[in-house]
């Protein structure tokens, strides 16, 4: 039997897997900010929800929508489409034997572009912090891309 | 030349193959419960897709939203939001030699609770059905996250 | 140490890898072109995104929602929903020891049939176009789950 526990021994495949349990942490952080606005402004999308906050048509005025929480779920959502081509890209490249200073430097970038955008997009700070952000963290992810297929293609 | 099937030989990540693969089939079931939904009540977001129900003027008065179809659609984003983060902490985390049963225990949690979330959803159940599942699914992710960093943290 | 770049001399982990990263980066143009008719057609989600285009009550009338930005971004919605489960199923398929060209064969037609269905969501072409080449992935995806558990089932 192959021991498994080896895989971890590589540099690069230990530091993406410290930097991808980071920014998916952080994502999941958003569900719990959006449940935040949802409950303390009393804004929610089920009628279920809103039975503890009133009954009958008392409770369907808490069916609504809201710019904060709406914002929260933009944020979530930009995160869902650009860390899962970082999953599955960072994976694959962490397996094609990187040089490990290049690798580790365009996770702490990408890492760090993503959890800036976040401040950008909550705070929210004005244009052009969020687009910044949002292309650092898109171009180190196409950079890995490209250094994936270079080296690997195999179609 | 390495034999990767002997990857597949490691208890714990058989086990995580096996349970990530059943919640993702689940979650792909969803793109069908909207279909579903759609075409039994005629609620369609692209043109195109009236058509075969009229034409003209006739069709676009199927463009429209539906609370059924915006519950699935509701369900659906929900599991993307919490399954991504189980596929790649999950994956990791088998990768960095966990004990079996410890391990094993997180993956029937989570894909139980997500099970249950889906129903809870959909049916709907009451509250607190659907918050107490979610949040036994962000928090068996969270454990194997905070075990993840503890054995293997390297940035 | 385990050498990790031994991984990548597998035929099928090469194979999936270039499709996964090529379908991946077809997805993150979904990002570039709802970028880019938000800003031809000046239509935006956030305020701060306004401000370039006028200043107070003037910048807020960008603030509001377009066929065309919405299309794109069902449509990138649609690849979420069915490139995750390709990514998770796919990565674990191609490590449980398939048949080197059945394996290519489904990842061919999985990346196939999802750059067809974002050319036909987007010019649009007529149903059944659309929901064929959705099918198409959808099965692929499945039959991948369905040899996966019938060969390494482990709960």
């Amino acid at each position: 039997m192959v021991d498994l526990t080896q895989v971890m021994d590589d540099e690069v495949f230990m530091a993406f897997a410290s930097y991808a349990t980071i920014i998916l942490s952080k994502m999941m952080l958003m569900s719990t900010a959006t449940a935040f606005y949802r409950l303390t402004r009393k804004v929610f999308a089920n009628p279920e929800d809103c039975v503890a906050f009133g009954k009958g048509e008392n409770a369907k005025k808490y069916l609504r929508t809201d710019d904060r929480v709406e914002r929260v779920r933009r944020a979530h959502l930009n995160d869902l489409e650009n860390i899962i081509p970082f999953l599955g890209i960072g994976l694959l490249y962490s397996l094609s034997g990187p040089d490990p200073s290049t690798a580790i430097l365009h996770f702490r970038l990408f890492v760090g572009a993503r959890i800036y955008h976040t401040i950008a997009y909550l705070t929210p700070l004005p244009q052009p912090n969020r687009a910044f952000s949002f292309f650092v963290g898109y171009g180190v992810t196409l950079s890995m891309a490209y250094r994936l297929l270079k080296s690997k293609l195999y179609l």
